[in-house]
C-alpha cells in the first residue's frame, strides 16, 4: 500500500496526475463515426466509451471487472442531533452489506460487480468538527491510505460509496470550505430531517466553518478537518485509480463532495471520475455544477452505498457493447447518409 | 389477433381501457417502507415497483418475460426532402436488425429481452400527407392490428420501438395534430437536418395540418392522415399491452407521438406506459409535458429503434432487485429512526 507520511507528500502526488490516453479516445469516436447509426444519436452512450478508452488507455475499453467500494465511517458531529438515526445504524448496516440485505447487494450484482466493504474504526467516530478538527493528520492520512489500498487488482472500473450515519453533514460542510458559501447552500435532509433538524444541520455547518476558517484554503485540511474516515479514504480510492489507469463513478453528494478536493488541487483532477447519479440530497446539483460534472443519471435517489454508482455501471455496460457489437455501414451493407 | 372492422370499434376499445390493480401497487409501497433504508431514499425506483405490481396485477411483479418490439415501416413524406437518408435504409435497416447488427441488438440482449422486429409493407410507402392521408381506413386498422397481434405471450414487460426513414415527420405531425402547434414547435431534425432541411420539414408539417384540418378533432383520424403503419402498430401495441396487464416503455419521440392517441381518447389511457427516456429530438419534451410523463433516462439520445426503452429496462430490473432482495428494518436488526 502507497503511503503518504505528511499532508504534503498526499498534497504533492493529488498534484502530479497522469493523463489519459487521448489517442484511444480518438480511435473510440472514429468507430463511433462508422456504426450504423446516425452520427451522435447513440448521445452521451458515445462519450462514455471514448472517456472509458481515454481513462483506462486502451483503445478498445473493457468493463470485465467491475468493483464497487463502500467505506463505512462514524463521525463525532451527531452529537449535535444532525441525523434522524442513531449512529449504531453504522454499523448494522455493515452487517446487512455482509449478509447481502441492503441494497447496494442487489445493485452490485445487477452490475455484475463484485462489492467490498470497508469499515473504518466504526467504534472510534471523529471528532465533533464543531469543537475539534475531525481528525488529526495521523488519522486523516491512515484512512487515504486504507481508500488508496483497497482497490482490486486490475479492475477495469471503481464505483465509489459510503455508509455512515452523520456524513451528509460533513460532506456539506466540504462542499463549504471547498467552493463557499455556508450551510444554507449545502444542508440537506440527509436521510430525513424535519426543518428543526435542517435549521439546526446548517447551523453546525456554519459553526464548523468559522471554527476551522484558517484551514479552508488547504483543500486536503478541508478535508481532514471537515470530512470523515469514509469521506477521506473514497479520496484515496479516486487518486489511487487515475494512478492505476482506472475510471471511476462517484456515487451521490457525499461520495462527490469526499473526492473534490482533487479537482481543487489540480483542474483536471476528476476527469477520470464521472458523477454516476444526481442525488436527490440538496446540494449535489449545486455540486455537480462546481465540478463541471453532469450526472448520469437522475433518479430521486439519496440512499448512497454506492447505490447510484451500481446502476450506472450499466449504462457504460450498454455504451460499450453498441460500440462492440453493432455493425459499421460498410459490413451491413446500410447506405450512409449523402 | 383482436380485428377492429371500423375506426369507430378501435376507438371504442381505446376509450374502454381497464384499469390496474390498486391494491397490487399498495402492497409494494407497504413493503418499501420497511426496507433497510431511510423512506423513500431509492427515489423513482420505489414507484416504479409500484407501477409494474399496478399494471402487471400482482403484488410482487416479475420482468422474467421481457419483449422489445420495434415496427418498421416507409412513409412517402419523404419526397418531401425530409430525411438526410434515403427510405431504401429503412429495408437495410430490417436485414441488419436480423443479423444482430444494430444497437438495439445489443441493448435487447444487455435486457435480457427478446427482440421482435416487423416489418409493415416496407415495398408500399404510405401516403404522402402533404397531399393525401397516409392511410386509408382498411391500411391504417391493418397496422393497428398487426401492432396489436405483435405481443409475445405472457411477457411480463413490452418495449417498444421504430424505425422508418421519414418517421420523425410524421410523430411531429401527428404531435402537432393532437396537441395543437405547428412545425416550429413539432419538428426536430431527425436523423441529421441542416438547417434548410429543418425549414423544409416544419412547412411540409404545416401543410400537412393545413390540408386535413377537419380530421384533427378525432386522435385516430389524426394517425391515419399523419402517422405510419409502424406508428399505427405502436398504438396497436400499446392497446393490447393494456388489455392483457402488461406495462410498457415506451422509446423516445416518435414512438411516444405514435401512442398519443390513447391519452387523447381517455385520461388514464397511457398510465401503463413509461416514457423510457427523454429524445434530443427537438419535440420530446413538451410531447412528455403534455402527456404529464417524466422520462426514466436523459442520455441525449435519439436513435429509435426501441434503443431508449430497452436501456430503461435495466432501471426496472434494478428496482425491482432491490424490493426482492432487501432485507426489511426487523430481518437484518437495523434500527429504524426514532
Amino acid at each position: 500500500m502507497q503511503r503518504f507520511p505528511t499532508l504534503a507528500a498526499l498534497g504533492a502526488a493529488c498534484r502530479d496526475l497522469p493523463d489519459g490516453d487521448r489517442e484511444a479516445a480518438a480511435a473510440v469516436l472514429s468507430r463511433q463515426a462508422r456504426l450504423t447509426k446516425p452520427p451522435g444519436s447513440l448521445g452521451r452512450l458515445e462519450d462514455f466509451v471514448a472517456w472509458l478508452a481515454r481513462w483506462q488507455r486502451r483503445p478498445v475499453p473493457k468493463l470485465e471487472k467491475v468493483q464497487v467500494l463502500v467505506f463505512a465511517g462514524n463521525h463525532g458531529v451527531t452529537a449535535q442531533g444532525v441525523s434522524p438515526y442513531p449512529a449504531a445504524v453504522t454499523s448494522q448496516m455493515v452487517a446487512n452489506f455482509a449478509v447481502g440485505g441492503a441494497a447496494i447487494n442487489q445493485l452490485a450484482a445487477l452490475a455484475g460487480a463484485r462489492l467490498d466493504v470497508v469499515p473504518l474504526e466504526l467504534d472510534r467516530p471523529t471528532g465533533d468538527f464543531t469543537e475539534t478538527p475531525a481528525m488529526d493528520e495521523s488519522e486523516f492520512l491512515a484512512a487515504v491510505a486504507a481508500g488508496h489500498g483497497a482497490l482490486a487488482a486490475d479492475i477495469d472500473l471503481l464505483c465509489l460509496g459510503e455508509m455512515g450515519i452523520g456524513n451528509t453533514t460533513a460532506g456539506a460542510a466540504m462542499a463549504a470550505g471547498l467552493f463557499g458559501g455556508g450551510g444554507a447552500r449545502w444542508a440537506g435532509r440527509g436521510t430525513g430531517l424535519d426543518d428543526a433538524g435542517l435549521a439546526r444541520k446548517r447551523a453546525v455547518i456554519d459553526t464548523a466553518l468559522a471554527r476551522h476558517a484558517l484551514l479552508l484554503d488547504d483543500p486536503l485540511q478541508v478535508a481532514r478537518a471537515l470530512g470523515g474516515r469514509e469521506l477521506a479514504a473514497i479520496l484515496g480510492a479516486t487518486l489511487a485509480a487515475r494512478q492505476r489507469a482506472v475510471p471511476v463513478l462517484l456515487d451521490g453528494f457525499v461520495c462527490t463532495a469526499a473526492a473534490a478536493p482533487l479537482a481543487r488541487m489540480a483542474p483536471s483532477g476528476l476527469d477520470h471520475a464521472l458523477i454516476a447519479h444526481l442525488s436527490a440530497e440538496a446540494g449535489h446539483r449545486a455540486l455537480a455544477a462546481e465540478l463541471g460534472g453532469s450526472p448520469l443519471l437522475d433518479l430521486g435517489m439519496r440512499l448512497g452505498e454506492a447505490s447510484g454508482a451500481a446502476l450506472a455501471v450499466v449504462v457504460l455496460r450498454a455504451a460499450l457493447a453498441c460500440h462492440l457489437g453493432m455493425a459499421t455501414f460498410d459490413e451491413a451493407g446500410v447506405t450512409d447518409r449523402s
